[in-house]
């Protein structure tokens, strides 16, 4: 697949997916419309922004592409106005709503993260933290203005930068091995995703720290 | 009146309104004086500064106009040990004055913002919102740091973004039909503040949600 | 001394004390490793990251020494998964720890900042302030995403901004007398640390603010 294309479509999927994470949060916590635009342009640009501001990497993408501000605004006003739109979205539990729009993000935010740190000629390691970096900023934005602990940083929590950092080593390997970015940058998100998600259901999560008097 | 002018009049005045906005609530919290130096610093500098960073615009203003940093300082030290200074201020409400200060300081940055953004040739719309963000990323900074929700994401608020975001189409509907920028500006400031004021004093709000199970 | 080689050093030890009460902290919340190792990146590339950004200095310092995150993953490893590791920071009480690794991250730190920005023209009295900015961010972070209120903004608080500061004035005064990099260097931090000592061991604070009402 040609990987202009391939970028192009994870980065419209990752921005209305974040969006509709940050806009089903703020419904969540009574802000008002154009608070939840806010709080869904956080959810989708932070990450982004926070990468190209560290790399110097302008224009921004939202400001190249404007229409992805426009979306954000369209996905917030469907989901505040219109009882029909978005159904799909309304038919599950709030809580596992949010966290799957959040782990699909989060995955393909992380590819796109590391795959641009390494065109910026960031070295391996370092590229995968602006990876994670990339897929989790724009969550703990979120969740930091609807004022939530952010996920990240839960005591004893489900995997979530770990997933992230799973995805960017994978994602570094497969690059090293000889796949092509588009090959690389699928199996980093979809690792990332799936780890996020098997940790989830099952309860999946670090071992906990050794004890301190031992 | 000059264009140049103007802007460092309303560049001067949303200074010292947002550093006041910041010292007030800070010394609310009981905060040292260095901290409300710092909080004011946050408040005064945060919008602009985040403006610049993303624009790539430098130096940073307050960096060129080093007498900025020193004005906020003078404020924190007149409002912590003068009792007699700052007489206006200290004789209202707290609460509605630094509502006052932080709507009038809204107004500004966010003109401020929006123009800026135009002369960098961002898209009309993204203009829009960074006249939104200059205007209330210094006031999130300083709720965030004095551990309130931000005004613009409390549950059901009065309009805050909300105004700077029509205060922001205003301005650029004014230059399209042919203003001049110091009437753009004027005009979006004005909006802005007008907006916020009246939706404080008579209550004014989005209508809420329509709600998920219809 | 060498300024570089000094440089360097001050670097390398602000680090590993800034990522080691990061990681200290964030296992006091029962934070996970991968948690825990981005609470330390926050707190040891927080304050030199929004410097470096503010003054469009590149490549950011822990993009260039791409060590410098895997000294930060390796020391928490050790300390969440090494028991008999890192001794020396087990035997003390974990409040007076966490407070002492931060105090000399804030001097080293402040040092580095005020110093990269007089080399970049800043004026004087805006480099102390890059000082602070530099010494105080990674620890605001680290508070904010474990949930604290920064040490920053505590009400009557001892002297922390007020202390790198003090070592800014320091740094500035030494250097207009003559002195060499290095010197001032040191003497900024030394300042810094002390009064940050001092204050919490002595419980050394700034004069409340006069009465509002008099």
């Amino acid at each position: 697949m040609n990987a202009e294309l391939l970028r192009r479509t994870f980065e419209v999927l990752a921005v209305c997916f974040a969006a509709l994470s940050g806009i089903v949060d703020a419904r969540r916590k009574n802000t008002d419309l154009v608070g939840a635009f806010v709080v869904g342009l956080l959810t989708a640009f932070g990450g982004g922004t926070l990468r190209d501001v560290l790399l110097e990497r302008r224009p921004l993408f939202w400001v190249e592409r404007s229409e992805y501000p426009l979306v954000v605004l369209a996905l917030a006003v469907l989901y505040y106005y219109a009882p029909k739109a978005l159904r799909p979205l309304r038919e599950r539990p709030i809580q596992r709503l949010a966290e799957g729009l959040d782990a699909v993000a989060l995955g393909l935010f992380g590819a796109l993260g590391t795959q641009v740190a390494i065109d910026f000629a960031v070295p391996p390691f370092v590229a995968v933290l602006f990876g994670v970096m990339t897929g989790t900023f724009g969550g703990v934005l979120r969740d930091v203005v609807i004022n939530e602990v952010p996920m990240l940083f839960r005591p004893v929590g489900h995997l979530y930068a770990t997933a992230a950092f799973l995805g960017g080593l994978v994602h570094i390997g497969a690059l090293h091995f000889g796949a092509s970015v588009s090959t690389a940058s699928g199996l980093s998100a979809a690792t990332t995703i799936f780890v996020r998600l098997v940790s989830l259901r099952f309860d999946v999560k670090l071992p906990p720290a050794s004890p301190v008097d031992e």
